[in-house]
């Protein structure tokens, strides 16, 4: 299945099933908001189903991505990861710290999750001075899970995949890196791509708890990164259990794989500036590419073995708050 | 004006305004939950101020503690600081870290928001290992606050002061502590007091975005602690401006101070049992006193100028999850 969430005036806005093809979409009958459906998944998901291919055979009404807010707009925990460890070698590599501890275990850190931006609105930020970055990434959504459930269980709590541009303020982030308390300033509110869809619908290119399809990004229009998606070093059954450690995980919680990234960086290239800039420091000394500036624009999409727009584009202008 | 939140068996529960001697309750009128309150709290205040007032005229029902969820038992936004300097500039000596970030600009990080535990319920844990602590804390919750607030604006954006216990596995906070993405699994859901209050309710007690009062904590019925909650290196007002230099805060925001310390903590002790290891470390060459074992109990709790306590106990065993 597929769903959009439809600006309604209200904070967790209408939920809506949206066609395969991303062309269609209709009310969802009998669950108003996502977060509900989340926390009742079994109890709704057989009838949704049926709306689903009722809506795949015709009707419903054109989708207006520009109506659509997060597929969730809200939630009560936004969990994120950094899961690629070519990112993370890179980054240590150039800031000097050991990446020992990212083989180990999965770096997580708990960020705002009181409202996710809509996938076109502008991204409201204070100051071009504090190096505004997109982070382009991949998560889930799961229902509840249990204090320490284990990756395998964990498996069967993913009921939906997104796409997020996890937006990072870089000026700040070795300020609050130091202190070990990790990040607030340096980690505004993220956007989410309008569309969440249950894993089935990426049959093949879903496995091993991986989403195996690349993540397209534009930066003012030019290609800048079409990292694949598989390469994480801890699938998202595994940042579950990690972050299912010591609490339960309420119904609705997003957790992210941290910037989509690859070992032949210089050839794919990467879904954060941050990233290209560690490798102009190893490639020629120091950084040659700026940070974002208002009126930037960033463009983010995976297309899936279809040839359909997965998650449809997260494609937002920054502007001055 | 005091309030405390019943178990209806809802998420949010039901509100119910508090004599100022903590003997008696009735259901706030107009008012579901706290949320909604600091959603609308220009809207709500002036017909609560007199139920309240009436409510200490007489009238009501006897408060039992045992049904008083968390105030607040789910937020959308948690941010703790760190704001006594003597235990971060202790905690920065013993494990050799600098403390000068403390001293320029406040700690903070996220925390898991989507329950707070009622202040009598039995605490979940998965192991005894992972060195149970607890951290004695004051609280602020604040209406919507915009981004880009001064620490003065702040003011005025703080409804209601509140108790918390900042829950900690402190085996778990080196490993943490190290990737400088913060806490998730040393830092499982914390505690609230049953009872939160508006500023005024503290009088002179209340100064400089500060609470005046010692916090008393008692761990299996001695007492370990009973700083002095003033001596905060940044007020609440600063850590509201630090937490909104990125963001807007979502009414309903949680802000915490940090474990309460002093720099006389030999005399005054401690509100977390890492202190005093530390403590040990310097004076003793090593830790001395163990982490908490299943079965033990913690108490906290703040007593008034007039004799009364503030924000009623937290009083919880750590149990087996």
């Amino acid at each position: 299945m597929k769903f959009t969430t439809l600006d309604d005036g209200t904070p967790d806005g209408r939920l809506h099933l949206v066609s395969r093809d991303l062309a269609r979409i209709q009310p969802a009958d009998g669950v108003v908001a996502l977060q509900a459906l989340l926390e009742a998944w079994d109890t709704h998901a057989p009838a949704l189903e049926q709306q689903y291919a009722a809506l795949n055979a015709g009707g419903g009404t054109p989708f207006d991505v520009g109506r659509a807010l997060a597929p969730l707009p809200r939630a009560w925990q936004w969990l994120d990861g950094s899961a690629y460890q070519s990112h993370g070698e890179l980054m240590a590599k150039v800031f000097g710290k050991k990446a020992e501890t990212e083989a180990s275990r999965p770096l997580m850190y708990q960020g705002i999750s009181d409202h996710f931006l809509a996938p076109t609105q502008d991204v409201p930020l204070p100051s071009e001075d504090d190096g505004i970055d997109f982070e382009g990434e991949f998560g889930i959504i799961c229902d509840e899970v249990p204090m320490g459930t284990t990756a395998d269980a964990a498996r069967g709590h993913i009921r939906l995949l997104v796409q997020i541009n996890d937006w990072s303020l870089r000026a700040i982030a070795p300020l609050e890196m130091v202190t070990g308390f990790g990040w607030v300033q340096c980690k505004p509110a993220c956007s989410m791509a309008p569309v969440a869809v249950t894993p089935d619908e990426l049959g093949a290119q879903w496995r091993d708890a991986r989403i195996d399809l690349p993540l397209l990004v534009d930066w003012n229009g030019e290609r800048f990164g079409a990292a694949r998606g598989y390469e994480m070093g801890f699938g998202f059954d595994q940042l579950i259990a990690h972050a299912a450690r010591t609490r339960r995980l309420v119904a609705g919680t997003v957790i992210g794989s941290g910037t989509v990234s690859n070992p032949d960086f210089r050839e794919v290239g990467s879904s954060c500036i941050a990233e290209r800039r560690g490798i102009e420091m190893l490639d020629l000394g120091g950084a040659k590419t700026g940070f974002m500036r208002f009126g930037d624009r960033v463009r983010m999409e995976c297309i899936g073995a279809d040839g359909v727009s997965v998650f449809g584009a997260i494609d937002q202008t920054v502007v001055k708050a």
